[in-house]
C-alpha cells in the first residue's frame, strides 16, 4: 500500500464527463490499495475567465481582492471531484487552502507555499477518505486568500506530497510524460522512463513546459517522486526522481528549443570597466529579462561587440531603453535580431563526459547552421542560431547523441 | 452619520458594468459620511450554473460539498465589488463567511445563521473602510462550508445589520418597492412608504416574492429597519418597520394572490376521529405543503367532504399518495382541480375593524365571483376562486378597499 498524490490540470477537470473521468482514475488507486490525495486545477478556460473579470473590474486590481476571486475557480472543482467520488461509492471530502491549512507567504498572486498542516489530512486519509484539494490557493498568515500564480497546481501537488511524505506525487497532463525532444518536430523522440530532477528544471527553462519550474524545485528540495502521465491514456509516464535514481544514464536526456528568442548586439561598445552595468543596469529596471550574454574581446583594444537575448515580447521595450541610454553606453550601433531560436541539449551525464559541445558544434556545421551565441551550464549547451534551421538542428543533434527510437 | 447595510441582488451583480453601478451606488451613501457594509449575491445566473454541475455530477450530490461549489459564485462578486470600490479610491475589503466568521447550523444547503462575529467588522468600518460580505454562505461549527438556500442573500444583510446594530438594511432589488398590488394587473397601484413586518410576511407568504420570508422573520425579530428599492432608479424605496411606526395607518396594506395553487376535495369521507391524521399524515410524510384545509359539517351524520389546497406543482405527488391511502382513508371520490388561484388582503389594521371580509365577500359577490374555500388569520383574509377570475378579483378588491392611486 502506498500514499499518492494525484495532480489534475484545468483539460482534466473541463466538465462534469472528465470530472467523472478523473474520479475513475482515482478510484482505480484506491482499489489497489492506496491511500489517495488529489490536487486539482479549475476547469479550463476558469481561471482566465475570473481574471478577465478583475481586470475589468480594474487594471490595477488589489492582489487580495484578486486572489478572493480567482481562488473561486479551484474551490468548484474540488467540490465537484469530491461528489464524483463519492457516487462513485468512495469516501472523499474536500479541503480548502484554508482549511488545512495551506500556510502561504502573503505575496498575494505569487504566494509562496510554507508549511502544510497534513495532520488531519493524514488521519481522515488513515480512515479511507480521498481527500481532494484545491490546487493555486493558500492562506497568509493574516487570514486572507492567497493564490500562488498560474500554473501554481503543480506546486500545490508537490508541496501536498511532501507534507504528506507520499510515496509518489503523479501528474496528470496532456502529454504522456517527458520526451527525448518534441515529436512534432522529431517523429522518432522517445518517451524518457526516468529524468533527474535537473535536467527537468533545465528543460522547463529552455522551453519544454511540461511541469511548472518551482514545482520541479520543490520535489528536488523535498526529495517528492514525480510522474508526468497523460489523464487520456494508461501508458507509464516519466518518473522524475534524484539523479541517483537515474538507472540507465544517457549523455543526453533530451534536446529543447525556445522561439521565444530574440538578438541584440551593441556594436562597438567602449571597452572598459562598468560598461557592462551600464547596458544590463537599465534593462533590469525595466523589468527586461536578459538570457545569454556574450562579450567578445576587444577588437581594437577600445571598443568591443555585446550580444545579448531577450524574449522576443520583450524586444521593443529593450530597444527603447537601449536608446535612451545610449548617451550613457555610447555605442555606435545596435543591431536587433528577432528571427533566431535557442536549442539546448541537456543532460547530467555531460558533467563526466567531455566532447559534448564538439559534437553539437560538428553535428551543426556539417549541416552548415552557424552558431551564433553559445552558453553552458554544467548539464546544459545552449546556442542560438537562424530560425529557419530550427527543426533542421533539433532532429541533427536527436540522431547525433543517439536519442532516436529504433526504426 | 448611519451605519447601513446595502444589499445587491444576482440581477444587480450581473457583469462589471453593473457591479461599477453598485460601487457608486455605495460610494454616494459613504460621501453622505455614512459606515457601509455591502452584502452580495453572485452573478444572475451563476448559482444556477454551480448548481447544474453539482446535479450533473451526482442527483444526490452531498449537501456538504454542494455548499462548497456554489458558495464560489458569492465570493467571486464580494472579490469583484470592493476591486470596483477601491478603482473609485474608496477603502474596501472582502470579509468571507468563514473569515468573520458568519456563524451558522450546520444544515448544508439551507443552514440557519447563529451568530456573527461583528467586532472586527465593526473596527474596520469604524476606520473608513467599506466591508463587502458575500452572502448565502457561513461556517459550521466543524469548520466547513455553508450555504443558507436559495435567496439567503436578503437573510445574511439582515443577520449583519443585527449584529452590526445597523440603523438600517437596504435592499436593492429590481422592483421599486412594495406596492399594494402587482402594477401589472393594477395600474393604480401604489407603492407603499411604509409596510410592517407582519404585513410583509403574510404578502410574501401568498406570493408577493420581494424579500425572503426567513429575512423578514429575522428583521422583525431583531428589529432591523429594512428598505426595499431598485437598483436601477434613485426614487426612494419602502420602509419594512415596526408595526408602531407605520403612522398612516390603512386598513388594509395590500392584495396579493398566487396562481401556483392546485384544490384537492376527498368526497364522503367518513366523519370519525382520527380520518384527518389518515389524509395529512400520508401527505406530510410525503413532503407535500397542504396550505388551505376546509372540511364541512356532516352531510348526513356518517360522512363529510375535505377539501384543501397544494402547491400545483405537487398536486400530481399527492394525488398519487392519496389513491395510495384509499383504503386506510375510505373516501367515496377524489376530485382535484389545478385552475384556482388564492387571493389575499392583508393589513395589520383589520385587527380593530371588524368588517373586512364581509367587503371582500360582498365585492367578489357582486361580480359573480363563486368562493370555494376560506381562511383568515389575524391580519389576512385568503378566498380561492376560480383562476379565469383572478385579475378581475385582484382589480375590485383593490378598488373596494380604497387602495387606488387618485387618476
Amino acid at each position: 500500500m502506498a500514499l499518492i498524490v494525484m495532480k489534475f490540470g484545468g483539460t482534466s477537470m473541463a466538465g462534469i464527463e472528465r470530472i467523472r473521468g478523473v474520479a475513475a482514475r482515482v478510484q482505480r488507486e484506491v482499489a489497489a490499495g492506496n491511500q489517495v490525495a488529489v490536487v486539482v486545477s479549475a476547469m479550463a478556460g476558469e481561471t482566465d475567465r475570473l481574471v478577465g473579470f478583475c481586470r475589468e473590474a480594474s487594471p490595477l486590481a488589489d492582489p487580495a481582492e484578486y486572489d478572493v476571486v480567482v481562488a473561486a475557480g479551484e474551490q468548484v472543482t474540488s467540490g465537484l471531484l469530491a461528489i464524483a467520488l463519492q457516487s462513485l461509492g468512495l469516501k472523499a471530502r474536500s479541503w480548502l487552502g484554508w482549511q488545512l491549512p495551506i500556510h502561504t507567504s502573503d505575496a498575494h498572486g505569487k504566494a509562496r507555499i510554507g508549511t502544510i498542516d497534513a495532520d488531519r489530512l493524514r488521519a481522515a486519509m488513515a480512515g479511507g477518505e480521498v481527500a481532494v484539494i484545491p490546487g493555486f490557493q493558500g492562506l497568509a498568515d493574516d487570514g486572507r486568500v492567497t493564490t500562488l500564480g498560474r500554473g501554481g497546481s503543480d506546486t500545490s501537488a508537490v508541496a501536498v506530497a511532501a507534507a504528506l511524505k507520499a510515496d509518489r506525487c503523479d501528474i496528470y497532463t496532456d502529454v504522456e510524460g517527458v520526451f527525448t525532444t518534441d515529436p512534432r518536430i522529431v517523429p522518432r523522440a522517445r518517451k524518457l522512463a526516468k529524468i533527474s530532477y535537473e535536467e527537468m528544471l533545465e528543460l522547463a527553462s529552455v522551453g519544454a513546459k511540461v511541469l511548472q519550474t518551482r514545482s520541479v524545485e520543490l520535489a528536488m528540495k523535498e526529495k517528492v517522486r514525480v510522474q508526468v502521465l497523460s489523464s487520456f491514456s494508461d501508458a507509464p509516464g516519466t518518473m522524475v526522481v534524484d539523479e541517483d535514481e537515474v538507472l540507465e544514464q544517457e549523455l543526453i536526456a533530451g534536446v529543447a528549443y525556445d522561439r521565444n528568442e530574440a538578438k541584440v548586439t551593441l556594436v562597438s561598445v567602449p571597452d572598459k570597466p562598468g560598461v557592462v552595468a551600464t547596458i544590463f543596469g537599465p534593462l533590469a529596471d525595466g523589468n527586461v529579462n536578459v538570457d545569454m550574454i556574450v562579450q567578445n574581446i576587444a577588437k581594437d583594444g577600445a571598443t568591443t561587440d555585446v550580444t545579448f537575448t531577450v524574449p522576443r515580447t520583450e524586444l521593443a521595450r529593450a530597444k527603447a531603453i537601449l536608446e535612451k541610454a545610449h548617451d550613457e553606453i555610447r555605442y555606435e550601433r545596435l543591431v536587433t535580431d528577432d528571427s533566431v531560436a535557442k536549442i539546448s541539449v541537456v543532460g547530467v551525464g555531460m558533467r563526466s563526459h567531455a566532447g559534448v559541445a564538439v559534437t553539437m558544434f560538428r553535428a551543426l556545421a556539417d549541416r552548415g547552421i552557424n552558431i551564433q551565441a553559445i552558453t553552458t551550464s554544467e548539464i546544459k549547451v545552449s546556442v542560438i542560431i537562424a530560425e529557419e534551421y530550427l527543426e533542421l538542428a533539433v532532429r541533427v543533434l536527436h540522431t547525433a547523441y543517439g536519442l532516436d527510437a529504433a526504426a
